[in-house]
């Protein structure tokens, strides 16, 4: 987005035209017109040449004879007509404009796409900060904003808060609005941002991290586009402490099951999203309930700073119930200290429990005051991070409760919720309007606990070390120079191997060559020699040391062992020159088709713990990097950890550390420590050499690296490298 | 359960005495009478010395002044006093009591144990069906028993329906009543189980299953008491087509971590309720509102066939919403015939999408009618099991759209929901009442219906295939006797060895004795001796054939490669020597305190995929068996399967079949099929042998058991044996 866009002028605009607007208010031009007369009270100027007048408001026949300044024009007219009145509009001055006409790139078909390239040329041109086309509008609740016409309007009201909302839908942005509001979350901005042909759902995300009104920033998406402004964006939001929560729809794994390396099939397009978010602190809903209970928790007043948890209870049940839950979502359930256990039998009945959970008691029913020592006495211990009460019905004491929750939670600094089953809707309203999150169900409680911990937790991490991605977009990055004449020499070195393979038109470089750029990116990879002969092999085998590995060398077969040609353990001369000829005659009799350059003898590596290191090219977020458990199981393990690239020594360490493997790296069992700073250099060289190369290479494959002992590295002892 | 316990005279009383009634409608025992006068319609004698007229009713001053027959008496006296009145209860011939009164077996000390022990013989032998004590009663909401004092009653109504739920948690037992109500859940018995003196979770279960107007058992559990008798239970519900659907707590895993053996920290006890909840039908609620969405959904007058669901959305949005959750829970998005496409194309707009999910488009907003058709094209698709239909908001055509699916749904014998996002209220309340599910979130509706589903297929495999648990408390089941002489002659030896390490105070058996155990159960074992000096154990190598392992013979050390006393590979006889002095001194150095028997000399087996076998006693359920991908990795793997015996073999093919390393074992890329048929033997024979040992047997690990080729069997590498 241009800087110089005014989205203000959307959000906040003193003077709104409504280009193409009705008289019938059930259809959808008549609609911003009839909710703007409702909800808005700045200047509003119709326009439509059949119309003198409408709904009490003088029409205009054009913008142009609108004799005013106008902020933001709604656009409802026939797609056709779109260009020429937004070209109307530049001309005018107009800052904003939402298209909610359809037709455009949506459609099957080319007009449309025209149409659309048009119209996003004319509003750059113009200056205008253009949402849409195809989209249902915005809603500025500060100033009464309502551009659109969705029907979650109707009902006549807005609850306002500190919410804003960025729908990439329309129809399901609207009926999210309402169930929004229904749930207690009230909003600052909405936007459906249609086909984003100027403004994309970065963008507005950017808008609102600098509004002072919004404290948290929610989302539907189905599609982040360009995957860098995205990450660059949900950066703004981690840094300025306004939480994102998005619920990203589109989990589909068939693309990942068709995937022709492991590496494409560990990071299917869902998963490279949910680390594309995990780097940059999004938090991601499950569902729609859960996108609003974040909503809602974030709405709190403190974060709790850890997650020692204390659970106060009105129902032994109950608190089992929700301590089963904190394990699940990563809490732990705070260890009193025995001055708070003391201090609490002094105020609870005899038959309570001071440990945690805290069980207050029916008692409370009786007795509402009750709960008011607990809480201060609870809170005041310093190993606990936050409060979690568990209450039931109680429709007399409903509102004494929410009361005495309030006055507990005024003087502390820590976080507090309530989780209420069939609670009184009076006590529930008073609690969020103070600002404390309340639940209808436990689980759901707990659950968005531990997503805010975890937001709290990796919102440190990031900032605090040197984990962030960095983009060449953002401010104080630049783009990272290939550095000195001999790397750039290394990298024209590796270029030159891709062109080879791509003039004789492969699809994958055979092993050794892509050893040979590992090599040139500083990762080991055993002795090795391409053997055209049986003789050739006996003798490369003599040079290399027994035992030795063959494989046969095709850039027509990816996956070598699944097709029989890897043999190991080859202890003498005669032996090697025996399996030449058997490898290449049973590959040839069942791949016919397959070109065999010969046979690689290899150094064999002995009591290497084996994991993969791979990368891949992704459509939006480009560079995504894995790693993982390795060897033939690969696959079947799903032990992995992905990051989108660029990435650095930190972002590496933390990738092994997040993996089950990495239990057996530091020596599980007896076993023996490896090299995990071996490691980390062939993670952050993989993930540079796949950057380097990103123009040509779809995906990279080193599978297995052998982990060998703490300061012996690691070994790359196969590669491979797809094309694109 | 005697069968004698008249379980109709409590949900179904005629006459119901309120012992120890009293005045104050807000006080515990003032408010059973309370609601009795509000909603039972049958006669009613408050007991209590103190008054001779409550609430207007005649008080007497004992149950035996009554000059009544009395089904069901309510006990809310001091528990000093409760034996007394239940003898007195007994001689008048009182058939049913639910003992409110607290003060029993859930308190501190002895006197409260002793007191629940009188009041359990005094019951029995009266033939009294008691529930509790310690509990909130009991309501029967077809003659409006409500013998309970909880809150949930406090809104004055009920709402009839087909569900009846068992708590073993007064307050949360309440709140959860209140709330199910809420949620739209109706019900027909609901009953406080306290501390189960007499009348256990699975007595109301069975009464609850024969009950025609219960189609579906809800429960809140913490402990299942008698796991041989809830399975049981849950298989009666099962036969009967009657979902039973409960909400388990207490799944903290520090149990699971502390145990000694794999076997242990695989089935921690909540998975094994899990295993035996599945072995028996019973679908596990995860949170509280998913066991009202499940009450609800098995409400549904059709159930699903299959997985094949067709989905229909008013927005796109939505419909991949759906489309990613169906993937998450087992269910598959129905491929449409081209016929239903082409129909579909006909009635729908041109900028529909006829592809499964089928998009009506906003359309739908100005002509509710749209509906109709495309429904029934969709239910008719013989390729579709079950519809789901995306709603959201509807203000204005709510009603109309209900009518719609109601109309649709009328002929077809379909499974059909609605998920439906700030739904217009009367619409919700339209579809229940014609018994179609309605959830306010798709994510729930959609992971609703794959439990559902899931629910049919587990069903019919547990009814139809002969995998069912067959306890000897099972009508048509018998005890297993031990058979032929030679297997009881096997037992008495395999018992002998235990008694042996008994007699020696020892906590585990050796390897050796561990393997001569499974060898007299038909577990193929690698030869072996055990030899006490250095010679020996060289003697023993060339007699079994290098190479082979060498492995320290000790029941103090638990896990031997761990603790570095595990050799494997030693290929002459100089070197078993050499090795056999290592182990001795090695071992000794670090294990100074364990007592060293000599070292196991073993064959080498090569090339097998390792697999684990185990057998544990568990305190609720008894014998419960796993398998999964074995190994050093066993713990970190966590592949597993679980269930409880006794087992045939075609469960412990389905156990096979559940985990990951099947895949390995049936030829994974390239590699050979694995001898499942021996697998299946091993299995059932460790399930057989952990109950025939299962007193003295506290778990068994066999792991690794290697898996050879198809035809070559397998072979029990290790065996670790831990008594009780």
């Amino acid at each position: 987005m241009p800087n110089k866009l005014d989205l203000g002028a959307m959000f906040r605009s003193r003077s709104i035209a409504v280009i193409g607007a009705a008289k019938d208010i059930t259809s959808l031009p008549g609609r911003p017109l009839h909710f703007l007369k409702g909800f808005y009270q700045g200047e509003i100027y119709p326009v439509n040449p059949n119309y003198s007048e409408l709904n009490g408001l003088t029409c205009y026949p054009s913008i142009s004879s609108v004799q005013a300044e106008i902020d933001l024009a709604i656009v409802v007219i026939a797609a056709a007509k779109v260009p020429e009145v937004i070209r109307e509009c530049a001309a005018k001055g107009v800052k904003a404009i939402t298209v909610l006409s359809s037709g455009f790139a949506e459609q099957k078909g080319r007009s449309g796409k025209r149409l659309q390239k048009m119209l996003k040329e004319i509003a750059l041109k113009g200056d205008i900060a253009l949402a849409g086309p195809n989209c249902a509008g915005l809603i500025g609740v500060q100033n009464g904003v309502v551009a659109t016409f969705i029907s979650g309007l109707d009902r006549g009201s807005i609850l306002q808060g500190p919410v804003s909302f960025v729908a990439q839908s329309g129809a399901l942005g609207s009926y999210l609005f309402a169930a929004a509001q229904d749930a207690g979350v009230g909003f600052d901005n909405w936007v459906s941002t249609g086909n984003e042909a100027v403004l994309g759902f970065h963008d507005f995300v950017s808008y609102f991290v600098k509004q002072e009104t919004t404290r948290t920033i929610i989302g539907y998406m189905e599609d982040a586009r360009d995957g860098k402004a995205f990450q660059t964006a949900a950066l703004e939001a981690l840094a300025a402490g306004k939480p994102l929560i998005i619920l990203k729809v589109g989990q589909s794994k068939s693309g990942a099951k068709a995937a022709s390396s492991h590496t494409g099939a560990l990071a299917g397009a869902d998963k490279v999203y949910s680390a594309a978010f995990e780097q940059c602190g999004v938090i991601r809903a499950r569902n729609v309930e859960d996108l609003f209970d974040l909503a809602s928790i974030c709405g709190a007043t403190h974060y709790p700073r850890g997650p020692r948890t204390a659970l106060m209870t009105i129902s032994g049940g109950a608190g089992i119930l929700m301590c089963d839950r904190c394990e699940d979502e990563g809490l732990q359930v705070a260890k009193l200290k025995n001055e708070t256990k003391d201090a609490l039998k002094q105020v609870l009945p005899s038959f309570a429990s001071v440990e945690n959970p805290i069980d207050v008691t029916a008692e409370l029913v009786a007795n509402p005051d009750l709960l008011l020592k607990p809480m201060e006495i609870t809170l005041a211990d310093p190993h606990v991070d936050s409060l979690v009460i568990f209450l039931g019905l109680q429709s007399s004491n409903g509102l004494r409760l929410a009361s005495l929750i309030i006055e507990a939670a005024a003087p502390t600094g820590k976080f507090i919720a309530v989780n209420w089953i069939a609670a009184p809707p009076g006590a529930v309203q008073k609690l969020r309007e103070n600002s404390i999150p309340v639940f209808s169900d436990p689980a759901r409680g707990i659950r968005s606990l531990g997503a805010l911990v975890k937001y709290v937790q990796c919102r440190k991490l990031i900032l605090s070390k040197n984990v962030a991605p960095r983009f060449e977009s953002m401010p104080g990055s630049k783009k990272r120079t290939t550095g000195t004449g001999t790397s750039r020499r290394k990298l024209v070195q590796a270029q030159a191997i891709i062109q080879l393979a791509r003039q004789e038109k492969r699809k994958a470089l055979t092993e050794h060559e892509g050893k040979q750029i590992l090599e040139l990116y500083g990762i080991c990879t055993p002795k090795r020699r391409l053997a055209f002969s049986a003789k050739d092999a006996a003798k490369a085998a003599e040079a290399i040391g027994f035992p030795v590995a063959m494989k046969i060398s095709s850039s027509d077969i990816l996956h070598k062992a699944d097709a029989g040609g890897v043999l190991l353990n080859i202890n003498d001369p005669t032996e090697v020159k025996r399996k030449y000829e058997e490898l290449l005659s049973s590959v040839s009799a069942k791949y016919p088709m397959a070109k065999l350059e010969g046979v690689l003898v290899e150094e064999t590596i002995q009591q290497g713990i084996e994991v993969i290191v791979g990368a891949k090219q992704d459509n939006c977020f480009g560079t995504v990097v894995t790693f993982g458990s390795g060897g033939k199981l690969v696959e079947m393990l799903q032990d992995s950890a992905i990051r989108v690239g660029p990435l650095g020594r930190s972002v590496a360490l933390l990738m092994i550390k997040s993996t089950k493997v990495f239990k057996l790296l530091t020596g599980y069992r007896g076993d023996k420590k490896r090299d995990i700073a071996a490691l980390v250099k062939v993670i952050v060289s993989a993930a540079r050499l796949a950057e380097d190369l990103s123009e040509n290479l779809a995906s990279l494959d080193i599978n297995p690296v052998l982990m060998l002992e703490k300061g012996k590295g690691a070994q790359a002892v196969d590669a491979l490298f797809v094309l694109k």
